[in-house]
């Protein structure tokens, strides 16, 4: 419909604004106003940081992990605790994982979850060089931090039968009550959880 | 924070993408993740749409517009009746209007409205040229269609000061009930106007 109006430039910027996560057509199309009304402090630089990062981004042979290097940050970081391995989903639940400093140790990114639905076998994730690294040693536990989901879980218990052999401890996240979490708007097995995990007050 | 984690570029990034209205830190950071796991559909032609929207942008020096090309798709439109002018406010009041298919004609964008507090005068807004198109002659009719503010109403006032000694109709949009608005919700000033203003059934 702005076809008419703005340009056949303007109207891709707004279609390809559009596929962002959070951006729906409309606000998609105050973003684009807003990025060539302020051309020279944000959609010059935007441009260019997007090309930037389209040259350089590039996912980590080792860990699966996404960053401009290879092997990425945390891989090449020295001062990381190599002898735990959390195991995540997606490049976003590791970030997560970084930003509330949970552990300082190294990370697996598997790149989804088993989903026979959706045609996501093991070969479809990083599985196969999860297990060649733990086969390389020096590995004393794994945290196992996927989703609380039913693909989540079921995706623990194939890890963990493809991991049995190896001497290693195998973890996960413990379930309980959000920090700041009310009970009322808890479900039942949130709440039975934290019950059977209670600790000393 | 994520600095340390993935690499300057995609830290460059998050914090442009955060720039967008709409989008905040979190978001912003979804966002770029979105981006970089899909260089080839996403990223790649993101870019490219930027950096190409960024060269061909510019201000139609007729009437305001941003467009691609300069006079605008609209002032060189000539299936577009041009004895009538919309005044707006900004390009997104014309986008909404467009999309809204109001009417078809010709378009004046002042680029903000009066406001003594920001240091927005006369001088500041695109005043002189709106003064200048109705002296060329040919205009028969301006619609004064700036938001129904404070600021906006100021603005409209000071317009129809400038364009006194022309011989044209001014107009301005109606005030009413919005299609779809129910009573309860409206603002007095609203139903009152939209009370004096009823109209035969």
């Amino acid at each position: 419909m702005a076809k008419s109006i703005a340009g056949p430039e303007i109207e891709r910027l707004i279609q390809l604004l559009a596929k962002l996560p959070g951006l729906g057509p409309r606000s998609a199309r105050r973003a684009a106003l807003h990025l060539v009304k302020r051309r020279e402090q944000l959609l010059g630089p935007l441009a260019g940081a997007m090309a930037e990062a389209n040259e350089s981004v590039r996912t980590c042979s080792n860990c699966g992990n996404v960053d401009t290097r290879d092997p990425c940050t945390i891989c090449a970081d020295p001062g990381r605790d190599r002898s735990t391995l959390i195991v995540v989903e997606d490049v976003s639940d590791l970030w997560a994982l970084e930003r509330a400093k949970a552990l300082n140790a190294a990370y697996h990114v598997l790149g989804g979850v088993l989903s026979p639905l959706e045609g996501i076998g093991p070969e479809e994730l990083n599985i196969a060089r999860l297990v060649e690294r733990v086969a390389e040693g020096g590995i004393a536990e794994i945290v196992i931090a996927v989703n609380a989901t039913v693909e989540g879980q079921t995706t623990a218990h194939y890890l963990m039968d493809q991991l049995e052999g190896f001497d290693i401890k195998i973890t996960r996240l413990a379930h309980g009550v959000p920090v700041g979490g009310e009970l009322d708007y808890l479900d039942e097995g949130t709440l039975s959880a934290a019950m059977r995990s209670r600790t000393k007050f």
